[in-house]
C-alpha cells in the first residue's frame, strides 16, 4: 500500500501528464468540428491570396479524410498527441506534407480551440433542448394517461388543495419546456465568430477576413474587438452549463416527488421493474435507483457551473492556460444531462399510478368551502376562512393533528 | 464573554425571529409593487363581481396612501409585522375596516409575493442592465481619450503581441455590453403572471381572472398551469444572479488587470485619490480599496447564485417554506453589483495611463514579422516562425530568458 | 419606480460606503475582543520601554470604560467611524488625548483586526460547539422517552429493516457528537497569535514581544514567520464555515426526516404547536416551518464557505482588502447555525411519535429471517435470500409491488 | 452531426451504464482495500462459528490471488461487473464455488464499500500530507538557497515594507506545514470501523463481532449507533476534500505571485524550462503553463467540495444511491492534488531568483524609518508618521505616483 501514486515516471512524462491533462481524450469530440472550422479557414486563406489552390485543395481532403476516419473510430487523439489540435496538424503533414503546415497562418490554437468548441456547444445546446422537450412530452403524455386521477396539493409536504395527475406531471412539463428554452438561449453567446483573433490580438500584416468564416461557418457576427475573444471565455460555457444546471434541478425535484410517492407509506405509483434494481441483503426490495442518482447528479451538475465560473475568476485579461480546464466540467455536465434526458422518458412512460391508494384528507377542501362561502354569502375571505376553520376543529374532535 | 448570544428570550420570539428571519427588512423595497399588484387584483375582483365598487375604491386609495407614505420614510416594515404582506394587510384593515381583508380573495401569500417580487426584478435587471451599459460607455471613453496609447497585449501574462488602451478598454466594453444584454434577457422567466395561482392550485370556485391581471401589470402570459407557478420560483432569481455573476466577473477581471497596473513594478497606470485608500502604517502608500474589494465581491456574487440553488435543490413540488430564504441572497447580490456599477464609471474616468512608463519587449513583434515574411517570400507560417525565432536567440545572446 | 437606487449622494459618500461595507455593524461583535488585544499589546509595549507607565494606565482604563459602555449599548460603531479599529482609536483619543495614540505602535490594522477575530472564533467554535451537544442531548432524551417505539429503517427510502426511536435518534446525537468535536478541532487553526506582525512583515527596528501578547491572550504559539499571517487569512474562517456547514447539513437531513414523518402519508409524528404555522387560505394546516427553514439554511451555510474559499482563492500573498469581506459571510454562517441550534431542543422536546400510526410492512423482517436460515440450516445467505424472497413473492400474490 | 449521443443502445445497457456510471473504473483503487476488508470479515465470521475454517482458507487465498493479480494488472473492475465489489464476488465463486458467496453474510455492500473506501483514505491522507510536507520543504530549501536574496513585500499589490526570498518562501511552507497537519486531521473522521452495520441497522439475528474487524482493520472505535453510520457518509469525505482545497489554494497563491513575479515587468524569476511551454505563434514566449494549470485547478478543488456537499444535502437518513455519486469527486480532488505536488518541488528547485532585476522603491523603508524616530525621539508613531510622510512627499517633488 506504500506506493499510492507512482512517482516513478521520469519528470517530462509527469509534466506533460499535467499540462495535458484529459485533453486528449475530452478533444475527441472536437475533431469533426475542428476540421471543418480548418477548411472554412484555408478557403479564406486561398481568397485572401494566401494559399495556393492545390494547397487548398489537399488540405481540404487530407483534413476531409481524417475525420472520416476519426468518425469511423480508426484513430482517436491520444495522450502523446496532447491535444487535438496538435493530432490533427501532425496527421495532416504526415499525409500531404509542408502544405499541412499552411493552414496555420493568421490563427492561433487560442482561436481554433474556441471555434470548434463554439460549432459544438452549438451542437450541444440544441440536443439537449430536444432532450428535455422529449421528457416534457413524457409527462404531458402521462398527464392525458391518467387525465382524471387526482392527487393531493401539498405546500409545506402537507396536503393543501385538490390536485390531479396532469396538474402535476404538466407544471413539470411546463417548466421543462421552459428550460429548454433557456437551453436555445444560450446560442446568443455562442453567435459570433473568434476565428482570426488570433492569440487575441489579431494577425498584423496579414489580410484576414473574418466575414469570409464567419458566413462560412454560420456565425451571426464576427466578434470584435479581437480583445473580447478571449475575455468571453467560459462565459457561453457558463451559460450552457446554468441551463443544464435548472434542466437537472427540475428532473431532480420531480424525482424527489416520485421517490416519496413510492415509499410504501405514500403508495401513490409504482414504477417500471426496468428501473429499479434489487437490494443485495433484502429480498423482497426493489429500489428506485434511477431516481435517486437523477436526485444526486443535480449536485454534480451545480458544481460543473460553480468550477467553471472557478476558473475564469479574478483572470487578467488575455489567454490564460487555466482556460483550458473548462473543458472537463463542461463536458461531464453536458453528458450527464444528456445521459439523463436520454432514459427519462422511457422511466415516465413506465410510472402508473395507483388511485386505489391516493387517499385525499377530507379536509383538503376547506379553501374552496371558503371561497363557496364568499361567493354564496358575501362575507370576506378571512371571516369564511375563520367559519370552515371552526368546523374543522369540531369534526377533528379528539384527534386533532 | 460567556454569553455570546442570547438565549434570554422567551421562546415564542426566537421562533418568531427564526421563521421571520430578515424578511421585514428585505420586503421594504417590495412595498410598492406589492401596492401595485394588490391593487391590480383587487380590480379584477371587482370586475369579476367579487368586490363592491366601494370596497374596492377603499382599498385603492388606502393602499395608494400606504405607499405614499412608505416611499416617504414615514413607516417600514419591522419584525413584529412579519413580513411585507402582513404589514400591508394590517395597515389596510386599520385605515378602512373590513374591506381591507377583502382584498385576500382568490390568492394567497404565495403568488403575492412572487408578483411582487417579479415586477421588482423587471425594473432591477434594467437599473443593472443600464448601469452594466454606463460602465461600458465610461470605457469607451477612455478607448477614445487615449487612442494612441500603445499597450503590450498578453497571453500567460507574459508580453505576446502589440496592443493598446482602446484595444484594451473596448475589449471590456465589448464583454460588458454583451453582459448587459444578457440582464436584459432574464426578462423572459419574469414574463408570465403568477397571480391568480393561490397556493399553487388555483381558486376553486372563483371566478379568478387572470388574463385581467396579467394585464394591468404587463406581464407577457399567465403562468400554466397553476401548479408551474411555484415550480418556478428560483430560477428567473438564479439567471438574474447568473447574469450578475458574470458582470461581477468581468469587472473583477477589468480590476485584477488595473491591479497589476497600478504595481510600481508596472506602472502603467495611476489610480484617481477618490478611489484609494492610505496606510495606517506606511506614510508614502496609496491603495487601489476600490478595485480590490470589486474584485473580492466577485466571489460574493457567485456564492449568492450557489446559494439560491442550493435552497431550491432536491425540493418536492408545491410550496416549501425554504423558498423564502432565496430574498436575502438575492438582494445581497443585487445591491452589491448595484453599488458597483454606480462608481466604476468615475473610476475609470479618473484612470490615467502613462506611456512613459509603458515598454514593449522588442521580441512583442514576433509574430508580426513573421507573418510579413509569409506574405514577402511565400513560406509557411511554421518555417518563418523558425527563422525569426532563431534571431531572437541570437539578438538575446547570452541574457536569455 | 425609476430610481431603484439613489444615485444622488456625492461621490466620496458613496465610496465610503463602497469600501467601509458592512464593517460598522459587523465589528460590533469584535469591540470586546479588541479592546482586551489592544491592552495586552500596551503592557507588552510597556514592559519592552515603548510606552510610559502613566500612557499605559490611560489606556488601560480608559479602553475598559470604552469596553463597558459598548457592553451596555451605550455606543455602537457607526459608519462614519469605518470600521471598530477607528472607532476605538477616535474614542480613545478623545478620551484621553495623545497617548490614546501610543497603542498603535508596532503593529498594523491587518494584525489587530487579525487578533480579535481569533479570540471571538475561539469563543465562537466553542458556544456553538455547546449548542450543538445541546441537540445532541435532545435527541438523545427522545431515545430514551420513547425508547420502545419501533420504527421502519429505511434505504433508499424503502422500508428495509426493522428500526426504532432510539435507533434513529442515537444516529444523529452521534453524528452531533462528531460534529461538536469537529467544531472543537478549529482553535487547531486558532492557536497562533498574529499580533506583531504588523502589515504582515513584522516592525523593523522594534524590540516587538510577541510571545509576552501571546502568553496574555492565551494563544498557543506565536505565528511564524510573519508572512506567513496573512497568508492563514480566511483558513481557521473556512474551517469554522466547513464545520458549520456540517452541522447545518445534519440537522437539515434530520429536519428532512421529520417533514417526510410529518405528511399525513406517514403521520408518524405530531410537531409542537409553537414550531409550526398556520396557512393564510387554509383553515386546516399547521405547517412546519421551522423544519423546512432549518433545511434551506443549510444551503446558505453551504454558500457562506464557498464565499469565504472564493474571496481567498489566487490571491497573490501579503494583505489585500479583499480579505475584509470575509467577515460578513463568517457571521452570517456563524449565527445561523446559532440560532438554529438555539431552538432545536425545545423543537425535539415538542416532538410526539404516534406508534399508532407507524405501520411496518411484514417484508421488513425478510433479512433477520435470512440471517437466521443461515444460523440454523447452515445454508448460505445468498440460498437463504433466495429462498425468503421466493416465499415473499407467493404472499404477495396478486399485489406485487 | 445529428446523432451527438447515441440512443441506439437498448434500454437495459443504458439504465445499466447510467447506475452503475464509472464506479467500475473509480473502483479499481479500492480493490485492494476491499479484500482486506473482506478477509477480516470472513476471520470474524469463522471466530463467530458462522464460516467453517475451510471455507474461510479459500477465501482467504482466493482472494488474495484476486488482489495479487489485480495489482499486477491482470484484471481490471469493467461496466459489466456493474462495480467493484460484485467483480470480486463474480471472481470469487468462479475460482472457489459455493463458498465464495459465504463471505457476504452479515454486511451489506453499504458497509463494504464505506470500509473499503475508509481503508483507502487514510493512506490517501497520509500520501497527500507527505507529498505537502515535499513541498514545503522545497520552499525551506529555496529559503536557505537565496537567503541573502532581498524582496519587496507587498500589501495591496503594492510594495510596503522589505521583504526577502526566506520570508517570501517561509511564508508559504509555513501554512503549507499547517496544511500537512489539517490532513492528518481528516483521520479522526475515518477512525470508527462501518463494517458489520450492514445495510445501516445492523444484522438481526447474527452474533457479528465488529469489535474483531475493528481491530484487524485498524480502526480506533466501532462506529456505533449502526444508524450512524450511513449519516456519516460524505462527512470525512467533505473534511478531505475541505483540506484539499485549503492546500490547492496555497499553491495556487504560490503560482500567483510566481506568475506576477516571471512577467517581464517584475522579471524577478527565471523558471525552469521543463516547466514552460513554448507559443504556436510567437516564437519568443515561454509560457509558465504549469504554475497557471496549478492556480485552474484550485477552482475544480472547491468545486469537488461543494459537489460532495451537495450531494449528501437534505438526504433523508438511511443509504441512498446518490452516496455512490461522492466517488468520482473525490478521486478526481485527491489526483488532482497528488499530481500537482508530485512536480512542485522539482519546478520550484528550478526557480531561480533575478536580484538584479528587484528593485525596491526608496520609500519602502518608511515604517521602519517611523519605527525609529519613535524610539530616538519618544514621540508617538502617529507623528512620527505624519513626518516621514511629510519628507517623502517632498522627495516625490514631481513625479508623485
Amino acid at each position: 500500500m506504500s506506493r499510492l501514486w507512482d512517482k516513478g515516471a521520469p519528470l517530462d512524462e509527469r509534466v506533460l501528464r499535467y499540462t495535458a491533462g484529459e485533453d486528449h481524450a475530452l478533444d475527441n469530440r472536437l475533431v469533426a468540428y475542428d476540421v471543418r472550422a480548418s477548411i472554412a479557414h484555408a478557403q479564406m486563406l486561398h481568397a485572401q491570396g494566401l494559399l495556393p489552390a492545390a494547397d487548398l485543395e489537399a488540405i481540404r481532403s487530407g483534413l476531409t479524410a481524417i475525420a472520416v476516419e476519426h468518425a469511423r473510430g480508426e484513430w482517436q487523439v491520444r495522450l502523446e498527441h496532447e491535444d487535438g489540435q496538435t493530432a490533427l496538424e501532425n496527421l495532416l503533414t504526415q499525409r500531404i506534407g509542408e502544405a499541412g503546415k499552411r493552414v496555420h497562418l493568421g490563427r492561433s490554437r487560442n482561436d481554433q480551440v474556441l471555434t470548434a468548441l463554439r460549432l459544438y456547444l452549438r451542437d450541444a445546446a440544441d440536443a439537449l433542448a430536444a432532450g428535455v422537450d422529449a421528457v416534457a412530452e413524457a409527462l404531458e403524455n402521462l398527464a392525458r394517461r391518467d387525465a382524471s386521477i387526482e392527487l393531493p396539493g401539498y405546500t409545506h409536504m402537507q396536503q393543501a388543495m385538490p390536485s390531479s395527475v396532469p396538474l402535476w406531471a404538466n407544471g413539470f412539463a411546463a417548466e421543462l419546456r421552459d428550460d429548454a428554452q433557456g437551453l436555445r438561449q444560450t446560442h446568443r453567446r455562442l453567435r459570433a465568430n473568434p476565428l482570426g483573433s488570433a492569440a487575441g490580438y489579431g494577425s498584423p500584416n496579414l489580410p484576414i477576413d473574418r466575414e469570409d468564416t464567419r458566413e462560412q461557418l454560420g456565425f451571426e457576427t464576427v466578434q470584435m474587438p479581437v480583445t473580447a475573444v478571449q475575455l468571453s471565455r467560459g462565459k457561453a460555457e457558463a451559460q450552457l452549463l446554468f441551463e443544464i444546471a435548472l434542466v437537472m434541478q427540475d428532473v431532480a425535484r420531480l424525482s424527489a416527488d416520485l421517490l416519496l410517492f413510492y415509499t410504501q407509506e405514500f403508495s401513490f405509483v409504482a414504477l417500471p421493474d426496468a428501473f429499479t434494481t434489487g437490494s443485495s441483503i433484502m429480498p423482497q426490495k426493489r429500489n428506485p435507483d434511477v431516481f435517486e442518482l437523477i436526485r444526486g447528479r443535480s449536485a454534480t451538475a451545480m458544481a460543473c457551473l460553480a468550477e467553471v465560473m472557478g476558473i475564469v475568476a479574478k483572470l487578467p485579461s488575455g489567454y490564460q492556460r487555466d482556460l483550458q480546464l473548462i473543458k472537463a466540467p463542461l463536458f461531464r455536465s453536458i453528458d450527464l444531462c444528456m445521459e439523463t434526458l436520454d432514459i427519462l422518458p422511457a422511466a415516465l412512460a413506465g410510472v402508473r399510478f395507483r388511485p386505489e391508494k391516493i387517499r385525499l384528507d377530507p379536509s383538503i377542501h376547506a379553501a374552496a368551502e371558503a371561497n363557496a362561502l364568499v361567493v354564496n354569502e358575501g362575507i370576506s375571505f378571512r371571516e369564511a376562512y375563520r367559519r370552515i376553520g371552526e368546523r374543522l376543529k369540531q369534526d377533528a374532535g379528539k384527534t386533532p393533528k
